[in-house]
């Protein structure tokens, strides 16, 4: 079935309105019609299914006829903290992760990044990313939009991680580590009985990550694993982190 | 460093020629030039480390400095199984098996696939796997080259899973299933106490599978396997359960 992402301001009771840019990609690219249903998410959390009742040049409404509550994603939340990559890199890996059911998004600027610190991130990116997101939701029918934070330098993720808690986190790095990413997923849950929040999972672009950065991660707590002798592209790599990761903590059911 | 797949005849004891597109795509493309120093990987599963010693209009020599074996890739082998899907999107699966180190690739033609049976696959587009498969072999640093299969029917994939005896296999699907991926997993280990060889990932196409084919993989053993709340894409859905699968199978070490 399709699905279309709203504002919540264009609901009100069991009618939505559909304007603008929705109106124009649900009725003219996609061709629905009077009498057409789908689900229409919002930042409810909830699924509406409509059966559209008006249609003219520039508006359409809808009325409710089911809905249902999308269950929020489980804990621990993953966060992917992402150095910036080339621009066709964080788009494939903003896509992927909101299907995978990744909380959040937060990249930065780091020695070998893309865009160095000082750089600007232009504006045009950002609004790209945002549309990503929500046509990623719409498809993968997810209840929360993905939240994708503004770039950071490298320095500031420190405050992040410790704002935070836990401190429970990985980077992935080709040098040598201690343990594997099952011995430390074990060894975190271990460590924590009372269960865990959030989990941070960094990730380098293409560059990698100098000595120093990752001397700072190490004095963060967070832990480097490797992925196995082939190497990985940026992409590749955030998408098995996250895969291996809702596996083990048990959040592909 | 940089990495080029060569072919066999090209390396003779401790020179490698390079001719046609290879030697194009080093030297035009990627500008290396006398003394330059590089990696160059073929079907010997070894990496050798070369540096050039000569280059013409042409054609262009290199000699070994030093070679390497690459280790093979461990068992038990992934084999994705796959419903003919858009061709972007069976670009982008070719790309990431690659590097994730699936051992080969069978296409087939489904009820839903974006092909059906009787139509006919161009030879352009197995080509460009071809290309694609190599590519990402440069890129990985993996040893072998991925294997495409021709596309079969899917009447054929009885005889593809019981010629290989084993039979541990599962399949992507929305519908319930009785064990999650770690639990089928488990089973299948505590069942082959010797080990097991080969791994049959099945994976529908935009489509899904119909329920006569799913009742089909069910006869052949097969398990299905839901991947969580969220609805994922072909490409996804694949990673996910190549990650997750070498994840449990201890393949990333």
């Amino acid at each position: 079935m399709r699905r279309y992402w709203i504002e919540k301001k264009d609901l009100f009771q069991d009618q939505v309105n559909f304007t603008g840019d929705v109106f124009h990609h649900i009725f003219d690219v996609c061709r629905q019609e009077i009498g057409s249903k789908f689900e229409v998410l919002t930042e409810d959390s909830k699924a509406y299914f409509v059966e559209v009742t008006h249609v003219s040049k520039k508006n359409a409404t809808a009325r409710v006829l089911e809905e249902r509550i999308i269950p929020a994603l489980k804990e621990p939340h993953l966060h992917l903290v992402l150095s910036l990559s080339r621009f066709p890199v964080m788009d494939a890996i903003m896509e992927k992760a909101v299907e995978m059911g990744v909380t959040s998004i937060q990249p930065f600027f780091s020695e070998f990044s893309f865009l160095r610190k000082g750089e600007k991130l232009s504006d045009n990116k950002t609004d790209r990313w945002d549309k990503i997101v929500k046509s990623a939701t719409q498809q993968s029918g997810r209840g929360d939009l993905m939240k994708v934070h503004p770039a950071i330098p490298f320095e500031k993720i420190s405050d992040l991680i410790n704002r935070n808690g836990s401190g429970v986190g990985l980077f992935a790095y080709e040098g040598p580590s201690t343990l594997s990413i099952k011995e430390y997923v074990s060894k975190v849950k271990a460590d924590h009985p009372a269960g865990i929040k959030d989990v941070w999972i960094i990730v380098g672009s293409e560059g990698g990550f100098s000595h120093r950065e990752v001397e700072e991660f190490q004095k963060l707590g967070l832990h480097p694993v490797t992925l196995g002798p082939q190497v990985l592209r940026v992409e590749t790599a955030c998408m098995t982190l996250v895969s291996v990761l809702k596996y083990d903590f048990d959040l592909m059911c």
